[in-house]
């Protein structure tokens, strides 16, 4: 059985490498997906594709009317979805990602440090498991092989 | 036709209480609901009925048991939900009302300042419609009426 | 029982208003809704409530934000959907709100003059009736009636 | 991971073919589905199958019948819609696939020239992604792939 | 605590009536809704709204339309959904009506004589209850009411 | 704002009554409905409508259908459910009834004595608010209107 | 792209085997399934599994139990349903299972003799198209893949 | 046909071997998902992935945030559950796998001893399929590949 695992969250460190290396290592049978990691070229997006547009508002509009796209259509595809918080930024597409999840009934895993137990406590408990390390999340999914 | 209007997002001010007065001054016909604004009594709520918790990871928990409850039952009942994101605080509990929301296909409205129109790309991106004030939003509610 | 009508279609006529004069007449229990009808009002809503937009495009954008937004609030209210279709335009609106109502499982009725039966033959195979005149649609809903 | 794209919308041109041909180029891991491209045999199905019918009214239901039920499996079993509209010709059974594709949470890009941008705003504001050529829509859905 | 009952069934004779009276006999809060139950308008319907057809397929359909409008509009109002079979006729609309109610979750009360059990054994067996009498069925829903 | 509350569980005490005395006291605008609470009837009805069985097996599942029916209408109605587990009997209801109302997006108070932690630890996990006392539920729900 | 078809209806002839025999010639890429033809076991397969019981009721009802399992496994599988009608038997299961397609959103193709164009109207109108014979049938879904 | 199940159900003997090795030795195409069968590792494993907890509760809420996790991931990829329930025991977590399931509208088959019959009388009436053996539940799938 091999499970699509949407890799949601901040998108400024490789954590996302780290986790599939991790996966590797432990030979499961996972296929990862998730956004558009090279940030400039997420916020670039919408002129690439659609030209130059009339402003910022504008600009970051037409960016998020073709990452929303990608997301959309991964995470469909995806069995589970772990979303990443980290300590710096708003991320809110992170919890909005993690939110759209557990309204679609996908299984959820939040990682997020200690530091972010307050504001995030209303979303930990609408998700499955709330974590604070990769190791932890990985444990979670290779626990359903066992 | 009456309607009812969840009221999502900061409760470190009375924005809740200055639309409801402006919406009575147009005589539209709304019922708002929302979270509990008294921000103490929101983050005890969890000890104060379960009783005291070990530590602050689980009093948290237990205050988001009851709030969620209540969200849950309040947004269920909802035509409209109402987003608002202020400058300050994380504010993941609006993104995530607002993300359920959308995902339960609710009519959404944000209202957030201008210098939050970048973190909130993706989001304002799913929502029906994004204002900066609360006039705006009372506006897009009241052409509903004519 | 009382039903809420939907009324999708053109907005360059009275038709509104002369269907509902018809059903007071019929003493039918019914509730019209239905989009903006003043054209001009539903063009320049989209600035009026969010300021001045960079061109053609973002006014018309933004006035869909706002027109989309009236249309789910009432169209989710909606027992029944008419949709008239009538012989100038491009309407592709109402071939929306129509195909829209269909998927939510919403009743529809189409009305449209026999020179547009071909275009719009695979729309009228999905909705439940299609009439040419406004005393047909409301014959349709008279006999739930009987 | 391999995607299916159902074309909708406009049948008298080749843009599926060229579409298609294009995403080759790119080495991108699509099928393509959807309608009837032979407008002739798109038109004559229904008598085709089901025989002579007492008139045109019948002839064209005979055939959306068949017309419909091809682009419902179809449809189905999409990952992503596109939906083309050209100049000419009333289109609203694009129109149609655009908006059921929309209410059954499939991602959508409408492509459409710059003079249906008026006709279009509603639809266009609802759907994920517009854009105005065949390569802005692959550069939208081969950004998945990066 | 007021509840809606579609009544599904034969046309043939008065059980509608007569069911009625008997929960008002006993005071419960019902309120029935129904096909058409003139079978002769019932049958003419399409001809009659939408103009004379060009054979009896075509009549029928049209009659069709009309019928499954009004039975949606109806269904869709409906707490409990009653389907009565009796000795005679094919009722393929009393299986179609209890069938879509199941699949609609509907709760579903079957009525029909014995010697009906072996044909209508896969149906009864999805329905909540089977019964051969209207006192019976009415028991059922007077059972809710203690 | 007017709720209507589910109250599944045991049906060997009184608990409904005295909830329901303890919300009249405070005022709270709840419509409270359940299962049958006469634990002989709600046995016994199935051959009581139905007629004679032949064994146990068949009296249960007679007795089934229409409690089944029942609750099925019931829980439809409602705005909350509250499963209340005592220390004796199998309950295997409760637990079914709780879990239908998880399923279908119902928010859900548990309310169970301390030794029963363990064996509920998984229901309550997907519960919105597990508590042990009546008091404890009814603050819960109170905390809605506040 | 392989379809899977449900073929329901009648059981008292090999129409099943024709159609697929048909179907291979025409090398359409068709998995079928469907219910027990074998009418003997379909009858006796629920004494057969769950022991003898009281009376033809219960032999029946037992029966029903296996049989609309294995109908639910197999028919949630399908792309496409086709319901088959005969001119004798009441056949009511193939209105159920016709229907319970219709309700789930899978394309159905009904065969009928032009004898039950009349008792079949409602249904027929519900359905994608409604044809006379197995070629018709095939024709159809053939269509799917030119 | 490959067809997947879920075994949900008590954990303290090994009928799922057993289950499994009688599926091979009729050579049926199935794949069997379930809950972790180790009982002292499923109760621990909160506490190995998350950390010690303060206390029993804790402890248990732990570890039923992640069998809660492993059981939706596995049963959203079924398409048939099992059910057993065995003579001691509370065994909720079995009622709530088969509820959740049965309003997943997934195929259900029950088997539980005959001393059970009645405290899972409403269950059993709501799942497709109540038996008291393995070999029976095997017969009852062996079934669908006739």
């Amino acid at each position: 059985m091999e499970l699509t695992v949407y890799l949601a969250g901040q998108i400024h460190d490789d954590w996302r490498d780290e986790f599939s290396k991790k996966a590797k290592e432990k030979n499961l049978s996972l296929v990862f997906v998730g956004p558009q990691t090279n940030h400039e070229r997420s916020d670039q997006i919408g002129e690439e594709i659609l030209g130059k547009q009339p402003g910022d508002l504008y600009k970051d509009d037409a960016a998020s009317d073709i990452n929303n796209f990608r997301t959309q259509v991964l995470m469909q595809k995806a069995d589970i979805v772990i979303a990443l918080f980290g300590e710096k930024y708003k991320q809110w597409n992170t919890a909005m990602d993690a939110s759209t999840a557990i309204a679609m009934d996908k299984p959820v895993i939040i990682i997020r440090p200690e530091s972010l137990v307050h504001p995030l406590k209303e979303l930990s408990n609408k998700a499955n498991v709330t974590v604070e390390t990769l190791d932890q999340a990985l444990n979670v999914i290779s626990y359903i092989f066992e």
